[in-house]
């Protein structure tokens, strides 16, 4: 039986908790609110991120993070991406030698343009055999009401990959390797940026077939950005590309989206973050998916006219024409 | 300026009528029914299909085929797919011998396994040169109502492919062309299919995780059977394939996405016919796609779950299960 600690306890990382009870590991989830702690330790709940839901018993929680990595063999990181590299280099010394790191984390670090697995790889010292990411069509609340769904683990070592593929296979949910690792959490992370997108025009009153040209259009702009880095074409069309980006986009519970809606209907960044009491990761992101993709020559028309609505420099009236005008007329020219 | 003749005046292919004369080209269309005609060269209107939208004054629409047919250069086809060969047979005569042929039918005729454009030929004796498709994310009411959408023209000739696109390009439509015709015109035909297994899933009370993970593995089906008849896998990535899947499979006014969330709560084919007063394409081609894939030998799990259902030999109860269960536990082994 694997002993998992899970640090945070955010809508996903709870969720994903509940899926590691649910497949028989023990789990002790670290949050950084004593109060939060208590309340899913002693009343088996996280009212703030996943109202109404009962979480196993079996779930443990502690704010010390000493007490909360102690004997893991799996530390799931499930906190704020920019946060990340502070926090870690804090727990580095509570985590076991032989450990295995599981990614849930959507972003790329500012200023070093790290990938998440690449900031565990960095701060830990741990070789890619030990660093994993988890990534699919995994909208938190779905899996949270046990609704049938799959995932894809990812680990450049088929072993360390079935070790968490195991931990994590409760009936409803299904987990898949891979080992384009960096595909995986590319994909994760642009697809926020794209739901920002496909949120802000449907802001602007447009409809399904806008939508699903923006959604077609950012697979191929996370799929040329991520071979450009070395990833696989499959793993895009796959269900950590293709899977996430349509359920992301699809869905009403996406706070990406969501937050591109409110965009899009003409509120600012700070009056978005205002209703919604949070920034949504793609915003914070852009930026830096935009500065991975300069960098390495890649073209994004829809990552930076994101950024470019953002950060103000574009104005809304003129989005829409440049989302949905290609320069080419011949499809693959 | 084209002279364009558009056979059926169904919603599709009025909207496209629309398109077509907001482009300069003058339209006459031929519908079955003499009333139908008469209120849209009248009155301007097709309130059947597309309740409340004036049309272009320039359309004119006429019952006799000969009238519909005489002069023009390009003859868009859009009746619906099982009636093709014998109304095109009977049309014969009256087209041209430069005339180029445009389909905006999605469907595989029975029995014989073809697709439409190879009905065309066929029955025209008129070679690939002059035989072209249009398809992609292009849900009528949208563009009705004049929202910005884009499409692909298909034909092995690009000069005929960028006549069509000519004849097409509407300040709110933009045609791209492509060669690849098979690949194209199979993704406008199964999707239909997969639209109805995401329906039935909505249907069953699941979620977007579940949907985008079959909208996810269809794609990869279409994408199997297209290469296997010869299709380019870049064509299902694009706005044909991937565009025009999630564009059908997301809105509640897809046809056969709403006939299979009529299945997926209880209902009989029959039953939702009665309801919603058609048989959706996918139900109808839905057994045709699966021969072509038996023929080829392209397993299709999807298409095979959604015959089942129609057919009444797959419970619904085991629908889900077929649908999201997968053999491997590696996602591309």
């Amino acid at each position: 039986m694997s002993r998992v600690a899970v640090m945070g306890t955010g809508s996903w990382g709870t969720t994903f908790a509940m899926v590691l009870a649910d497949s028989g590991a023990k789990v002790t989830m670290w949050g950084r609110r004593a109060e939060v702690c208590a309340e899913i330790a002693e009343e088996h709940r996280n009212p703030q991120y996943l109202p109404g839901l009962e979480l196993p018993a079996t779930i443990t929680a502690n704010p010390d993070p000493a007490v909360a990595l102690e004997g893991a063999d799996i530390v799931v990181l499930a906190v704020p991406s920019q946060t990340l590299r502070t926090n870690l280099s804090a727990w580095k010394p509570f985590i076991g030698s032989s450990a295995v790191t599981v990614s849930l984390m959507k972003g790329v670090e500012k200023g070093t343009l790290r990938r998440m697995s690449e900031v565990i790889g960095e701060v830990l010292e741990i070789g890619p055999e030990r660093n994993t990411v988890v990534s699919g069509p995994n909208l938190a609340t779905e899996i949270a009401a046990r609704q049938p769904t799959a995932t894809v683990v990812a680990c450049t070592d088929h072993n360390t990959a079935e070790l968490v593929a195991a931990a994590c296979s409760a009936p409803y949910f299904r987990p898949y390797t891979n080992h384009d690792v960096i595909g995986v959490e590319l994909s994760g992370a642009v697809k926020n940026v794209i739901a920002l997108a496909v949120g802000m025009v449907e802001g602007m009153g447009l409809g399904d077939n806008s939508k699903a040209s923006i959604i077609t259009r950012g697979l191929a702009e996370i799929t040329r950005l991520g071979v450009s880095l070395g990833a696989e074409p499959a793993t895009f069309a796959g269900l950590a590309g293709m899977g996430d980006l349509v359920a992301t986009c699809a869905s009403p519970l996406s706070r990406n989206r969501t937050f591109g809606v409110h965009l899009g209907q003409g509120m600012s960044v700070d009056e978005t973050v205002a209703i919604t009491n949070q920034t949504a990761e793609g915003v914070k992101s852009a930026g830096a998916i935009l500065g991975l993709a300069k960098a390495h020559g890649v073209d994004m028309p829809i990552a930076e006219a994101v950024t470019g609505v953002v950060s103000g420099e574009l104005p809304l009236s003129e989005l829409a024409q440049s989302l949905l005008s290609r320069r080419r007329k011949s499809e693959f020219a």
